[in-house]
């Protein structure tokens, strides 16, 4: 599998840690080769433009989404991601979530952090593309946050609220949608030391237990200074 | 099953029209006894504060999240509400987004809507207890929709984008996260004739296929004059 690698090799993207996680569901043994941004282009054939993308015996696959699916369908003895068809359907709202409300807000709070741990070679690359989707300098995307944060926190009731009748929001045990809504806090997490969340929130338990999933697979990257 | 009974017998709550679907789903024969908001006390032992609430021969149910697990528990033959165990984990992901984030923004746009088809004996009481909850005149939690509707719309990309790529959000055929988030389109529908969507919509097209279940349930009911 190809991560995305930051100044002294942080490992901070949220989708390449949905695909880590999904993997280690699978229980595959996986070679991690870390890339910068700017060597994506030197990945397989030449031809991705973004991590993750995984190489299977030969299988290119990219996309975390479709990397998700292509996993589930070759791998089908191990455990499964989604369950039932219906869950798959499911995981994809609880994606569809992460991917319009939890990294955009999680973005508008702390993308200076993520830019100050992005490779130096990479940096301009980063800057351009990210100021022209956010039509704003990352100093501005970040700025006033502590007056923004209650927002975002507010923004996250619906995961909060789940979170205070079940473990995991696929219930007992974790699976993609814990995944896939975990993977921005670890993006959080290894970049920034700004507090997205209060204390006692039951977000920060689940956190807590998703840090600790597969041996502590994530707790072991290094957290942002 | 106890619905609530607006003026002139229209039938509007959110969390009636998701009891209803789901005993549809479950194939049950069900007599729907309308009740206005003043008349809830005198339904079972007079305990009961909010509708839906169910008798299944001799048991009673009520809250509509409450009522759903007893009829997967109770119906277990029947066709499944959630499927495997973590689907029912990732529906209260969906429940709790229609909760947090559906249900009060819809209401900010229609709520006065709401009230002109409330039961005039209830109208008092509708007021109060709304007012109290949105600390605003019911006039003032509506006011100024048309400036605040693309907000709503945006808020809703989540739901879209599952939409764009599925018939349902459970997948091909529709289960109880459709239920949970279509209820509230139709308290919008049987209340008021203001736009939520813009046409074109992906949710449109959803809606029209949630209207069309069960020999069209929802749709033979009275939409707003």
């Amino acid at each position: 599998m190809y991560d995305l690698a930051g100044v002294d090799d942080f490992r901070f993207s949220p989708h390449c840690w949905v695909t880590q996680l999904a993997l280690a569901h699978k229980g595959l043994s996986v070679e991690v080769v870390p890339k910068k941004f700017s060597e994506i282009g030197s990945i397989g054939d030449g031809n991705f433009k973004l991590v993750p993308v995984i190489n299977d015996d030969g299988t290119w696959v990219s996309d975390s989404w479709e990397i998700a699916s292509y996993l589930e369908k070759t791998y089908n003895q191990e455990p499964s991601l989604f369950g039932e068809r219906s869950d798959s359907a499911l995981t994809a709202f609880a994606r569809n979530w992460s991917l319009c409300t939890l990294i955009p807000g999680i973005a508008s709070l702390i993308l200076l952090d993520v830019f100050e741990h992005v490779d130096p070679v990479d940096r301009e690359y980063f800057r351009t593309s990210r100021e022209k989707l956010f039509r704003r300098t990352l100093e501005q995307v970040q700025s006033g946050r502590e007056e923004r944060v209650d927002a975002f926190r507010r923004a996250l009731h619906p995961l909060r609220m789940t979170l205070r009748d079940q473990s995991f929001v696929c219930g007992e045990s974790p699976a993609y949608a814990d995944y896939q809504l975990f993977g921005p806090f670890m993006w959080a997490r290894n970049t920034s030391t700004f507090e997205l969340l209060e204390s006692g929130d039951p977000i920060m338990g689940w956190i807590q237990r998703c840090l600790d999933l597969f041996d502590g697979l994530a707790r072991t990257s290094r957290p942002a200074d």
